[in-house]
């Protein structure tokens, strides 16, 4: 029982399963042992730091409350400290689908499980990349959100400042539902009024400009998909790796082990025997680490994450590799620190410069995947999430919005020409991070005219009540309150916005204009929409 | 030469003052010798540390880009350790106004300076209250910013995490002036796209529900000024002082005294014969604080914070003591250490915590004064300046708006009729953090009527350009671009907002409707605006 330390009977998911109802109604929910479930030991893949919660974490109360039922708490780098896999007195978690090679961790049992089938989703954590290298590892999706907006509350600190609680799934689509559960349920930091909700249609994608450790063979994937988003309309360009590759040796090269000190330092000097010797070594060796080196690598790291923002300016993501190469179990036994430490070239740097990521398959085979991450600034999460879908070639749908859209503030606006999608000012949207949400039509109350405008804008007006009217065509877009405001205050005369009443009833922020403005624009009550009138060249 | 370190002569400055331009003219301006000034050497009050930079600070730069002139570098505790004034090898800064006690520290020259009258505003730093103390002792006023939104480029770091530049003027709109001039041009962490831009007309301000230390002397005086602040319509409201207080005493208690040795310590350990004996001792003892300590004095302040803040939930502002005493010199050279201590109790936790202060005159006489200080949330820095403007009694008028308005983006609103101030959706706007901005009057293109709503709204709509209309009266508000959006996104059918075209030829977001809704309007064409056709009993 290497993948999981404690399990419920098959009985007991069974049943559950059959009565769950909601969101994610039974689909089977595998948690990571650093994270509580009321009832069950929290071992941290440590037997005597074991404790048995009373009260679900925060995160898995959230996926309870839609309907995931627990399956069980999985094996991990002990204390979370780890990409191997193999630090665990519970026994190594062996990769799920290619034997005799590593499963990646820390959460290496959470990624075991869905690539098992044995859960539908899972929890893990992530400081360094447990939620993206084990996923990498085994050609599923992690969903790693930006610090913080994720409640921590009952999970096990492993690095204070720099963990988070991830998704792993098979699909993004599954991923995507449960992190909208996860981040409604359990809400932490608070989303900004100008979260952007979507990427633009043609995103700027940066990569590396050198991929340093990567493994020669996957370097032909990673190419090939970076030239799938190049074909699907996204613009590459390059950066240096530099101040990225250097924070990445400040996670464990510097004072910041002090934090993993900090969370469980005392337990283990007090229990040396109980401890893993490779994760005892890493975290004890910071306990003399003085607080003025841990304030002079800070100030380190705060000069690298503006630098290296600053490279990524104008880029809406940055593509890396999620591993640089896939070791086997003897390798990791033989050399236990430097084949981890090589692990997380790509992957450290991302929680250090408060980016969120999705990491997603991107080549390989079924047998010995090979996976690559969308990294975003923080809060560009819907933005990340799209980049993602764009790789596994499965945009999401309307009728499952990116995941922050279930937290973040969102604005709708009603649209009925010219910021249609496709037509000419469908940019003033999609700049301001828009997300367009579909179809709909207004209430039969309503004229279609066509005004003299540059490019030419439909008038909408809502006719008087004694008279009979027409149900027009229209888009719904989600935004920020930033971008609405934005929007508003860069709208030209004669256009207006105010509520319009849509064919259920319900009454929704969209376009009018003056009235002097539509007494003078062309009639097209002849025509559904706006569309119809331009395909019949009917608007001049 | 206590209060200046070097001073410029009086010809150069008065040549300097004679010919400058720009928005701060002529203002002598005094500089902390922590703060570099291009040309003249930094000391932080220590000789042997000078240096002598050949770049203005990015805080200089930007007031002398606006036209103020420095007189010099004034005298401060040495390396900014120290509320007292006292800690400098250039001599005992002495209160300016009241002979025989402190002038308050680290910022000591720097107030000193405008309480002679020697300078017309003056930089100061502020990590544990350096920014408000010297202000309170000398009747002045002290801006204390949100952490980070001005530079702090050519400062030398005292405490790098809380380090703020603050101003100090005999009054509050002086200081208001040099802020804006500050953050527009040296600016620093954004703003969020939902900053409020004024304090409500009736803030709710919290008072501590206990005042340790408080000399009972200005026990009585701070009572006048929260009557008078409750006089003046705010609801006052009392928290529990613990969180704040127990915070206070981490800054230097604790491990957060590492970020001084982190800044200076090598300096210091290289040279201790020139450094103060107290600063030395305060510094040097963090040499050995182990990072894990430092680690968990963090986390316990992230608690106190949390806590702190869900006190002042429904809370615009937090009122406090700017400092509890005012000792004489004689009794700091008696107890250096104990009564810096105890000067902090109402400053120290303000940083930590993220907030932004205004420290203002609270009473006392001329020569004892007192002192009191507004705190509010971080970027709530236009609350805390219209909050402190109710107890000076100079509400900042229009043609001088809060400093945040040089650089938090803002958006404009035109309103005509029961949004205009006093009127009943007047609170729709402000408590939405909305700036009232002043009076204009539309182009002579529009029509007023009276809408059939409750309460009753204008219809101002934009005539054919065939027809002759009026200049509407009405009113601009400034809101930020969330605040523009929810705004829209609540306005009931049938307002619409969009451009107005005011007197002067510009474009403006304002008030409109729906041309079927006009239509049946009231016609109100007699009246010159929405207020005087109400005084007229004109509507229904």
């Amino acid at each position: 029982m290497t993948v999981w330390i404690h399990r419920r009977s098959d009985a007991d998911v069974t049943a559950e399963t059959a009565s769950a109802t909601g969101f994610l109604a039974g689909l089977r929910l595998a948690v990571k042992d650093n994270v509580d479930v009321a009832g069950l030991p929290t071992t941290a893949a440590c037997p005597d730091f074991a404790y048995t919660p009373e009260q679900d974490a925060a995160v898995v109360a959230a996926l309870r409350g839609a309907g995931a039922v627990v399956v069980g708490k999985t094996n991990l780098d002990q204390f979370a400290t780890g990409l191997v896999g193999t630090r665990s007195p519970y026994g190594v978690v062996e990769n799920a689908v290619r034997p005799g090679f590593i499963s990646g961790g820390s959460s290496s049992g959470s990624a075991a499980a869905v690539a098992l089938g044995e859960a539908d989703i899972a929890i893990g954590t992530d400081t360094a990349g447990s939620g993206r290298v084990p996923a990498a590892l085994h050609g599923l999706v992690g969903i790693k959100p930006t610090l913080g907006v994720v409640s921590t509350e009952g999970v096990v600190p492993a690095c204070r400042s720099y963990d988070c609680v991830t998704i792993f799934a098979a699909d993004l689509a599954t991923a995507n539902r449960a992190m909208g559960v996860m981040a409604a349920g359990a809400p932490g930091r608070a989303w900004p009024a100008d979260t952007r909700l979507a990427a633009p249609p043609r995103p700027v994608v940066a990569v590396f400009a050198e991929l340093p450790d990567l493994d020669p063979l996957w370097r032909t994937e990673f190419e090939r998909t970076v030239e799938g988003l190049r074909a699907g309309g996204a613009t590459i360009v390059t950066v240096d790796p530099t101040p990225f590759l250097a924070a990445a040796r400040l996670l464990y090269d510097g004072a910041l082990v002090a934090e993993r000190y900090g969370a469980v330092g005392e337990f283990i000097d007090a229990h040396p025997e109980s401890v893993d010797p490779t994760v005892g070594s890493i975290i004890t060796a910071a306990r003399d680490v003085p607080a003025h080196r841990l304030v002079t690598d800070l100030a380190e790291l705060d000069r690298l994450r503006t630098a290296a923002l600053a490279s990524l300016a104008g880029a809406d993501a940055l593509l890396v590799p999620t591993v640089p190469t896939h070791p086997t179990l003897a390798e990791v036994a033989a050399d236990p620190i430097g084949v981890n430490s090589r692990m997380g070239v790509y992957t450290n740097f991302c929680n250090l410069f408060d980016l969120c990521a999705v990491a997603v398959p991107g080549g390989g085979t079924a047998d010995a995947p090979f996976g690559v991450t969308v990294l975003a600034r923080a809060f560009d999460d819907a933005v990340a999430l799209d980049v993602a879908a764009m790789i596994t070639g499965t945009p999401l749908d309307t009728t499952e919005p990116a995941w922050p859209l279930a937290i973040a503030a969102t604005q709708e606006l009603v649209v009925f020409g010219a910021h249609l999608r496709g037509q000419p000012l469908e940019h003033q949207l999609t700049t301001l991070g828009a997300r367009w949400s579909g179809p709909i039509h207004t209430a039969p109350r309503y004229r279609l005219a066509a005004l003299d405008t540059t490019p030419p804008k439909p008038a909408v007006t809502r006719i008087p009540d004694t008279e009979s009217g027409a149900a027009i065509y229209g888009e719904l877009w989600l935004l920020s309150p930033a971008a609405l405001g934005r929007f508003l205050a860069a709208l030209p005369a004669p256009m207006q916005l105010g509520a319009v009443e849509l064919a259920d009833g319900t009454w929704h922020t969209g376009f009018g204009c003056t009235g002097a403005a539509a007494d003078a624009a062309k009639n097209l009550s002849e025509y559904p929409s706006w569309p119809a009138a331009l395909a019949a060249g009917a608007i001049p």
